[in-house]
């Protein structure tokens, strides 16, 4: 089991924050911000307050963190898990040590008068498809003649590259991606704004500390490695990705925009929030399974769409790990570097409540979603509103926060 | 047709070099380069040389030659055309104008005295699979009973995005990848160094002018955003992949390793090799056509494997036009930025010595390939060496040079 290497129970007594917020002394994730007139930086969330975590550094003498005058979160990022740790633990001691009150004050900033922006720099990144019930449902609607796992699907996690340099805050709108499309049923393909854009609600891997190339990262040294998360929105369009997903993968269909949360919440803070595995039948090659319990994550997520909450998965629910996942990604050889993320794929459990993408909740368009103004959705129309929050469970019955992620639909251009 | 702002004729009195070098001033490649104890910088190659651009810019007064300090050439993409346009005229000028001779002459270095890098920090890495004889051998190869190309491959040009942080410059060694296999014999997967290793010839296309997410780049105004080419391996682990690939694409059957020339050419140095492309039957939607003709390119190559030219293949083969793959990349929204790769996917003709992969020159193990030393090949063996070198035709007869992309397989990890 991982520990975090601060008490999540310490109080800030001058901060007076509720017990229960979310963004707690055991939360405080990391993000990059800029008020008016100043430049990108890194800050740390607590309450509902941005820490400018690299002035007060420079103000209590922390050399180290220089790192958070940074536009992104890379620089501290490929520090790896020693400076992880012991920047998470002088956080704590400069937010709860009343004698460094007036050395912290000064750089606290309410969250609303800032502007946050992408938190990393975006290396590489992968999307999985870790969720057995996500796979299978897929499997089901576009294949229902074929098993609806294909055979390697047990063996290994699947997953694909996409395009980082189109992933986006949180905030940012999407404008509806425009492309080809065929229906079985015609002859040639058509073209024009895609008309079954969806949503998949998934988590976000950051990954700090490099590796060299040729090199592979154990199941067993993925802590160092992984350094926290983010809430993932992998906007989707059906129509697009149908056409041409055969035989090299999806491309278009979801390279147009990639959504995370504005805050990295660190692993560490999810220590706490660490379950097994579901079992893994047939069990998996030895890389993939190390010395330890394979381990998930106990994160609970709501998906809303224009107010009316349509789904709550359960990460708990997926079969691959997020070290596998890491351990698979690199067996080749490939390596990795501070800004790699990945996603874990489209979290969807048994019940329709739980299915994580509007492909399964509507179940291809078949039974469209009420929503609480009376109408309904299968796919995204424009102006649509999607916002996805998480939360794990903390000490003593509060929630560590994983934010929301939230992007509006605008018009194809 | 694109012309080049220079004079591809013009001569350098002083330099001495023969008028047939592939490497004369019609072909003014940009690199990145380092000697012992300075730190990597922008070069541009002319004959066996290289100028060092940068501290020549700055002693010539040439201020926006700033950029050519950095260590990779993204911030000299980032300017787009018209700054590209006008360094290529003024290395002209300061190459053949005798009045700058000393001014120039102390920033040229011997090629051998130099070691090059990386020249581009590649930002997002897609490949495509733009030659039909490809694409059609490879289904004929691997799936026998249906029809070799899928129903999509002449409305679109197919691609994926692939690692950005794997790729390396020629001479980097490649280490064999290990990793997930299955025979369809077999009944479960076995892990091990891949044991069909292979290569894909192509050719890669350097991204500068960045975009707007959200807009689009018609194939008309794609020379305002290519700014040169490479000579690209996208190095291949053919069982790997075939346990992987379906249903989302390639992924760690290539990841490991794709090989660079250590030279960009400049698009412009190209504009005497624009072909018209072969006839496309279907007509492509309109968004891939514009108002001009679509053009592809004269680049000749050759394969060398341990000292064996095993392969001429011809870039003029391929169907789908540099500016149709990169409207199609960005039609549905997505931005690109400066240092983004694309490549053409393996280039391959009719005849079997025009072949740009080990699994086709093979085909697929079949026919083995007899190398000088009376050894044979299907796929690569460890300390194999793969050298792909690349030329295009200049004036009067002479050539432009796209180098070489040269790698070496060393053993698994």
């Amino acid at each position: 089991m991982s520990t975090d290497p601060i008490d999540q129970t310490a109080r800030a007594p001058w901060l007076d924050l509720p017990a229960d917020h979310p963004f707690g002394l055991g939360t405080l994730p990391y993000g990059v911000f800029s008020t008016e007139g100043t430049a990108p930086r890194v800050g740390v969330r607590i309450g509902d307050q941005v820490l400018d975590a690299g002035a007060c550094a420079e103000q209590a003498g922390m050399e180290s963190g220089e790192v958070w005058l940074a536009p992104c979160l890379n620089p501290f990022l490929a520090q790896g898990r020693p400076a992880w740790d012991a920047a998470r633990a002088w956080l704590v001691e400069v937010l709860t040590n009343d004698s460094l009150r007036d050395c912290v004050e000064p750089h606290l900033l309410d969250l609303e008068d800032v502007r946050l922006h992408l938190p990393v720099e975006v290396a590489d990144y992968v999307d999985f498809y870790a969720s057995e019930h996500h796979a299978t449902n897929v499997g089901r609607i576009f294949r229902p003649d074929s098993e609806p796992l294909t055979p390697n699907w047990k063996h290994l996690p699947i997953g694909y590259h996409g395009r980082a340099g189109t992933v986006v805050v949180s905030g940012t709108d999407v404008v509806r991606p425009t492309g080809q499309r065929k229906a079985p049923t015609e002859t040639a393909p058509t073209f024009g704004p895609s008309i079954r854009l969806d949503i998949e609600a998934e988590l976000g891997f950051v990954v700090g500390a490099a590796t060299e190339l040729g090199r592979r990262v154990s199941v067993d040294d993925a802590d160092d490695h992984l350094f926290g998360v983010v809430l993932l929105n992998d906007w989707s369009a059906r129509d697009l990705q149908a056409w041409e997903y055969v035989p090299l993968g999806p491309f278009l269909g979801k390279s147009f925009a990639t959504s995370i949360s504005a805050w990295v919440v660190p692993l560490a803070a999810l220590a706490g929030a660490r379950l097994p595995l579901p079992a893994q039948d047939p069990q998996p090659l030895p890389y993939l399974l190390g010395d330890g319990t394979p381990w998930g994550l106990d994160v609970h997520y709501e998906v809303e769409l224009n107010g009316t909450v349509v789904a709550r998965p359960e990460y708990r629910d997926l079969y691959w790990s997020p070290a596998q996942m890491l351990a698979h990604l690199t067996v080749n050889g490939a390596s990795v570097r501070p800004g790699d993320l990945f996603g874990s794929g489209t979290i969807s459990g048994t019940d329709r409540g739980t299915r994580g993408s509007f492909l399964e909740l509507s179940w291809n368009g078949t039974e469209p979603i009420e929503l609480a103004d009376g109408s309904t959705r299968s796919f995204l129309e424009d102006g649509d509103t999607v916002v996805i929050r998480g939360w794990a469970p903390g000490p003593d019955g509060t929630r560590i926060g994983l934010g929301e992620v939230r992007g509006t639909i605008i018009p194809a251009r």
